[in-house]
């Protein structure tokens, strides 16, 4: 049972592009950026990639133009349009910290909180979303469309911004200060209500969140091996709550067990001294490429 | 007598970037980007150079951030704020042919003109002068913001597009047909109004008006010299319209004469084997920085 | 037992020379290019690298200026040396097609097959193999040799091209129509007949095929691990071909038992979902360096 | 516990950085670099990291404006400030070899050894290190600090130089010999003494060694899995040291066994082709991330 | 009167490619790559531009695909096609050195002159040339296609090249030795023979060599004026003869005079000192477009 | 009469690269990298070049391993050794603001002069000078070697930097604070002083002086051409006076003169708008590429 006509995959131009390739190679999609650059190669019969504008998918989603894609929540939420939210994919952070459009103001100015904004200039690329949490906080204020170097035009040409920023930092160099959060932001896997609606395109769907999601949550995870006196066993699971649902594996030594397990690399840094400590031996970390519970 | 207060010069930041830099030079005023970009050194202490992106040019002019800036005819037209257009700069033209916003469709599409876009669907960055347009020839039509790759939005996404083209050599790579010219466009000089009002200014902004068109016709000028037989003199300047406004020197020979005159580089290639058939010598063709009549 | 003189080991230089430098890499064979680029660095006393076009491969190998190397399968072909062929290394594919030298015509030509090249003009970088290909199908042509850029020839200099593709997309790019497959290629390893003769040489490059053919294995599967409730066990092997073969092991739940397989990467969307729908749990995909069989 | 304020981390600026940030990703540390370049990004609120040029490194540590940091052992020792040293860290080499810095003579030069260097103009980067060398062999010599290209300097400007090099090749292609090896060089973690005296900041230490050493065992080790006749299973350990202290787990099938073992990739090339005559199936070779004895 | 149909005109890709576009721009000719790259834009409607490889001009030249074109002289003589050549243009000279095909030899080879290359085996690009260079000395060796790297080849593949060079000081970094030298090589224009015939086409193609030639004299000289004074005058032309056929003119002080001559720049570095000496004032070099004489 | 053997100049490698091979194009010395960098080919037969660290520049050239070179004087000085300095030659100011090393400190240090640098801890890659300029001040403090990105270590490795800035706008993006001007510096011309004692040397250095300084008048003159009514001639000169030597010549038309002057390209844009009130009417500029007093 497979699909007859294909369903065209909105896949984000521009600064997700990278990741979001490297993402579907994880999950077993491979796509080839064409010599065109607009319709690239993936290899499966059953998907048409097409590469959109990450501002511009949810308009073409939600018009039918394209059956589902990938963008940005901050894009789905200022377009307005009506599109189904499958499943979020935290997968663009390059730290530990989340992205989000934040307010920005001079380090020296006056402005304290979104109070302050009222009756001030300011310049973001994402005007609806500001305009909105402008109205729930009761404050106007002038907000104007910016195409880009946003950050360049405080205090000169307006007294705010409202950017993206993941660390702060650079921000910080152009001496600005992060007065407040308006939205935090990741790629979202959207589609079309009516495709959404249609069984064997939602299986299709279902599965291929599926894959994406067991080959983000192998991003930050990572399998841990080791071996360890049976007598220590039971003390370990104790103590370290990581370790509650390990497969156990006898060995040939009656004395010691091999254990495996699945855990969160963040937190990898904190076991290993910790396992050590407790009589683990031959610890070994290994790469995922897809973890699905 | 100079200016107390530097006047604030909004510079064109992208494509038009490096020309303008360039025609700045030629006029005189060197232009060095700073480690930021925003707000690079210029050799004037009686301007004060920002970068801003052409979009926003005639926005930051009008509202007096910016006292006069550079930016495209196309821009001021769409954004519609009111700035005075001191001169047409015409540096950009990579070709002899004019910059032009065209409407273009697919080789294939039934739409021959304006009056079959009725209905349709347009991606366009210039969403306010194609909507003026459309309403010029009373065709409504539904016009969508496009956020860049426009040309790769026919068929699928839209029926049309209006987008920038010079010799069209890119939109007909990408299999489409320029149905109509909706604007063309090349850099501007705009200036605040109130700024132009006061005389000390606009005596400023006509001398840099004036060697900016001096360095504009520089470019496509060049200085010819030869020796010519005093008794073909005359006969020269009849069949050479090109040729009736000549600097003739004496020279040591009498029966000749020195000539020099500044014309057209584009003439130069039919003028010079005509010059050599009518008897001149010793042609040379140099570079011009400026000329001013 | 280790040979007395390294074996010269020739590398082709250019578009296969990454993807054959972390093929190695894989098999265990560090090559690390030198500031002159031609005899790079590899990490085992029992060779030499050399660095040489693909074109020239099989010339040298066959003079016995080199022991063996690697070489695209067409330029083996089209020199017609005599050398012989240990085995295909498909690794070069980007995609799931395979790379071939296919006859292209302009899209609106009335060359249909390869009947309608008689007495017709075709430029190609694989004059013999075309010269042969036409000569099994007893058509006569003009078949002359292109130094690059051929794609650019067709209509005005001349009819046809034999031209080199995978996915096609850059022949469509240039409005042109894919007329018949002349031969597909990929790399192989090739040997001099003499070497390859001499049973210490021969035992080294039969144990660097293995590892190469095991590192290529290596690329298109992965690794699969999940629990599994004892009673569906038989009930997955069966209606589950690919997990004819799973090493199961026991543990410390009776009723659970771990699954352990590697198959094709191609495989894993299909199968996830499906295991999911049969009660496996804890499934985790690892990437391989190595399979051998 | 944990620190009450975070340490200082100096990172090494330059040829080791990007080696040096991926190490630390492997061993769970992920630096971004910021916008600024001089204050990175870590994703762990005990540490604060700072890029520093090599040769600067020791003297900030040991000076206490930073708490540690990696660097070359090279520079440690040239700048001879007083710094603990933690643990070396050999993941800069980009073949087997290691990089050392060597007296470097042209080809047809009459230097044969240290001695020769008797009353010589040397340049170097490396003053200091190579004073103590001559002096410890009793060479009296001129030495010049070198700022950059030396190993163009000889024979015009001087008679030796002292430079850094892995495989030679390239003081080969500047026809120059190697004379003598003066000192042999890896990155080092350096500590200041005071730093190291407290407990809380030592256990910190110890640990992020743990990880990183970890992580660097990974890079040179494989995991290897294969099924095994058990009646071969004596005979293998016997014949294979690499294989002695393996996990052996039952199978389903009561004649086979499977096995797992971590060793040495270097060695991997040559036991394979061992194992599959001893009569191992399946094996399957995964990359590993941290190896912790 | 001009051509009915555009002539067509081919333009060589790869390294001669800018310096073409460069000089055709002084002659008046400009020419913009198109976003394809084969059908350049050229501003004369009576030319139509293609790009083609060197090698392949004068085949398609000769066969009537172009009309005329661009190519170095080793491949018009290499290829062996029949065309006019309309004139050499020298302008890819890097340096003061002919470009020029080079038989080279490894520094300690045998080989001395062309008569040691009896039996030999010699790479090169240049197969045809080098074949009949050999034949007219009564030689006879084993010529071989190298697709490139040639002066890698040397001496592990073959004995010796027949490589490119100008300077030499890449043979050189590669060991080698210049032995002969085969032939110079530079631009030339050529034009079909049946082409030339036509009066309209060889008009237009004479006033167009005018104007490449005006253009290259202008590339080597540069104009000089100074004031000298009336009596030093003759001395000057005397001892300088340089100075010939300067144009003189009056000034307003009658002691001296304006003295204006066009002279190759490669005579100013001595000439400018000369001038001082003998009493020349207010000497000023300026550039030049062209020079037609 | 010529050297016999040439002479060895040093040219400065790096960032004063570029613009000194510029110049000395420009003054008829054409300059072309070789592959290896260090010695380019120059096509004056009676010099030859090496490239060399700035740095090092005055230490080869005073031990007669260079004749001559153009470095920076802030390396002459820094560097102590004893060389002629034959001429500055300004050309490296990418602006009017001189290049020059100073001390800057974090822009809210209680800093403010030299005298409060007593006791302080500076970085700089120019200890010497620094040291010599604290000297003169009486001051004493710690000054350390900066291996580069000196402008980081202000506030946390050290008090204050002495570094190069032209601009002062990376040290601003960096809130740093200019406190004082240790020492401006611009290329010089130097010599080695037995070098500079030989007469036929000495000649070749004054003669290559000459030209250099000629080509770097010329960078900053431009040539101006105009018509002017023979009536306003003398008020011209009066008025401005710029124009006190002008090339004064007839025209046919005898009411009117043509005058011809060299004038700084830095006056034009004032000269020219008085030029034209004052009823001058075809005003030309052109480029010069040399000036000679």
């Amino acid at each position: 049972m497979s699909l007859k006509t294909p369903l065209r995959f909105g896949l984000p131009k521009g600064s997700l592009e990278q990741s979001t390739f490297e993402l579907l190679a994880r999950a077993g999609f491979h796509v080839q950026a064409s010599s065109r650059g607009y319709k690239p190669y993936i290899n499966d019969p059953e998907l048409e990639a097409r590469l959109v504008r990450p501002q511009e998918m949810s308009r073409y989603v939600a018009q039918g133009f394209l059956d589902f894609g990938i963008t940005g929540k901050d894009w789905v939420q200022e377009s307005g349009h009506k599109v189904e939210v499958l499943c979020d994919l935290a997968y663009s952070k390059a730290t530990a910290l989340p992205a989000r459009w934040v307010v920005a103001v001079p380090e020296n100015s006056e402005i304290k909180g979104v109070r302050d904004l009222q009756g001030k200039r300011i310049a973001t690329e994402l005007v609806e979303t500001t305009r909105r949490y402008l109205a729930a906080h009761s404050v106007t204020a002038e907000i104007e469309f910016s195409w880009g170097a946003t950050e360049m035009k405080v205090p000169e040409l307006v007294d705010a911004i409202v950017d993206l920023t993941e660390t702060g930092s650079s921000l910080r160099a152009n001496k600005l200060r992060i007065v407040e959060t308006i939205i935090e932001s990741y790629p979202q896997l959207i589609v079309n209500p009516a495709v959404f609606a249609d069984p064997d395109k939602r299986k299709k769907l279902e599965n291929l969140k599926l894959l994406l999601v067991g080959a983000l949550n192998a991003r930050d995870k990572v399998g841990l091996k080791m071996n360890v006196p049976k007598k220590v066993l039971e003390k370990l699971s104790l103590q370290l709550p990581a370790l509650r649902n390990p497969t156990v594996s006898p060995l040939a030594d009656p004395e010691w067990a091999a254990v495996e397990i699945i855990i969160d690399e963040a937190v990898v840094r904190d076991l290993i001294p910790r396992l050590k400590e407790l009589g683990a031996e031959g610890i070994i970390e290994y790469p995922l490429n897809k973890v699905v519970y």
